[in-house]
């Protein structure tokens, strides 16, 4: 029998409707990857892309790096203009201030996550505190997301390994939903809903995929896409940027071992990732969790879930579960 | 200078970034569609769909039909179970009652609604209203969305052109977001917001594409996709099952002519479309304002557009609808 779910903090319904997979041509199949020896990301093509913005490990030359940012050459927000929200008849606008920036996470052509090397991962995860730290110095900023595409199923336009940091003078709907859902259910019951939900997970184990000391890997409960996997620090903590290194290493080394995962029953799969974190506005939050959300774009979003806002998905997140504990990742 | 936008009715913010579709790769290239000889919707097959609901012409036999309505073989939502929420510790959780039909648009292999002919394209838009009389008169049903996906990218898992509805015992949120909105805003000015934006887009009629005495084609003001097209009465109407028949064959031809338009500029181009119609269970509404969205898959919701629920639309509105109403239908 389908099921809807409603997902406590987006407040959206889900349709659980298992065998529907089972169609043809559900899923849709990825691309083949082609390595494309013009990429303007690979090490020698350093001069192609804009001036870095950091580079790891720190210090590094245009020979040595491991990890690279720089401003995106092709921004949807810009680093100037006027934030203030006019009126012109009936619609609202302003101009699109912000920051776009671009993670470049080898130097070699890889194209998925799982391709890194344990040390490029863990100087990936600096990169991404370490920006998030230095955006959240400029006041006129109130929060960024951190997100990768991988795939061009998934939006991708280059496919070489690569993150992108967006900064914004407001708080994206997305976010901003879960943290008034994230408030409102802590006033109910004086207790964070991750940490209730990564509590509940690890006692009934049905959605659970792996956990290490500090991360736990769970498929949600309304999972909108089959093997949506999200990954949550066990300690509660809502912003990204103050984790320590040592949470750093194990992320690292957690989300490869994750993509890989879905990779294995999944190959040369489509992915998006990213990383909601509490506004930089606002102080340690005792109702907000951060956490990763791997979205694998296995289905297509059509005329049902963009006109009724409603997702359908094959694959019981229960069953997904079952098969990521089961899935080797290679480094295991 | 890109411009962030804010859809009134969704309150959801777009970004309007003019010249970022220069970007490689940024459109997603539609997959050439192929004949396939042993299509289940093709004339001499209806074996292989269920037996069907509704034909078109009325009274039609198995070799005379038009325009064909069937159950969907493979539902997402079912026509039986308990449509009561339940709570299981943290969630809420109900059957996916409800019912989800296939409307087959022509005998013919065609793969898009520009395929039709003038009198397929009519049969459809009565289909289209009879079965939501039908299904309106079902009191479990509140509401019912009428969709079309064209191409892979649009997630259709076949390609000769058909029509879905799935009725359902609630309002989806997307249409209750309109709905609440558009109540707000009846309230703020004592008149219809559809109603203001029809006649604002025709006094001004930047983002104008085209009009009969009964409908209206415009790109939204904050447009999600290049090429985004709404076609709205001009007459105030909150349901479309009370259209007249004089209403559904202008209705046809428009709605034709509107994707010849977007073709000409797009051929084999993978797109949705889907109607928002007050629910069955409302009188008619000042407030509400029935219309057809078409959807363009030209971009591809990345890992920005899930993880802020903002959307990327690289085509201004006013120079869509002008390249528009610049493109020759077919049949003009």
């Amino acid at each position: 029998m389908p099921q809807i779910r409603k997902d406590p903090l987006s407040e959206r319904w889900i349709i659980i409707a298992e065998g529907r997979d089972a169609r043809p041509n559900e899923y849709v199949r990825a691309a083949p990857h082609r390595i494309d020896k013009s990429c303007p990301f690979c090490r020698g093509h350093e001069r192609e892309t804009p001036k870095p913005l950091a580079v790891y490990p720190q210090g590094s030359s245009n020979g040595s790096w491991t990890v690279r940012v720089v401003p995106n050459k092709y921004p949807a927000f810009l680093n100037h203009g006027d934030v203030e929200v006019t009126q012109t008849g009936l619609y609202h606008a302003c101009d699109a201030v912000g920051r776009h920036e671009v993670i470049i996470e080898s130097p070699r052509h890889v194209t998925s996550l799982s391709g890194l090397t344990e040390t490029e991962t863990c100087w990936l995860m600096h990169a991404y505190r370490d920006r998030l730290q230095v955006l959240a110095e400029q006041s006129r900023f109130r929060s960024a997301l951190i997100f990768k595409n991988v795939g061009p199923e998934a939006g991708a336009s280059l496919e070489h390994s690569h993150s992108q940091i967006v900064a914004m003078p407001m708080v994206p709907v997305e976010l901003e939903s879960e943290l008034s859902a994230s408030e409102r259910l802590y006033q109910e019951s004086g207790c964070c809903f991750f940490c209730r939900v990564l509590a509940d997970e690890l006692t009934e184990a049905q959605r659970l995929v792996a956990q290490t000391d500090r991360f736990v890997a769970i498929c949600p409960y309304a999972s909108r896409s089959p093997f949506e996997l999200w990954v949550l620090p066990r300690q509660h903590s809502s912003h990204f940027e103050r984790q320590t290194d040592a949470d750093l290493a194990d992320l690292a080394r957690f989300l490869r071992e994750m993509i890989e995962k879905i990779e294995s029953r999944h190959p040369q799969l489509a992915y998006n990732y990213f990383i909601h974190s509490a506004p930089f506005d606002r102080q340690a939050l005792p109702h907000y969790h951060w956490h990763l959300e791997i979205f694998p774009r296995l289905t297509t979003a059509a005329g049902f879930e963009w006109g009724a806002g409603y997702y359908i998905n094959p694959v019981p997140p229960e069953q997904a579960a079952a098969i990521l504990r089961a899935s080797a990742a290679a480094g295991q």
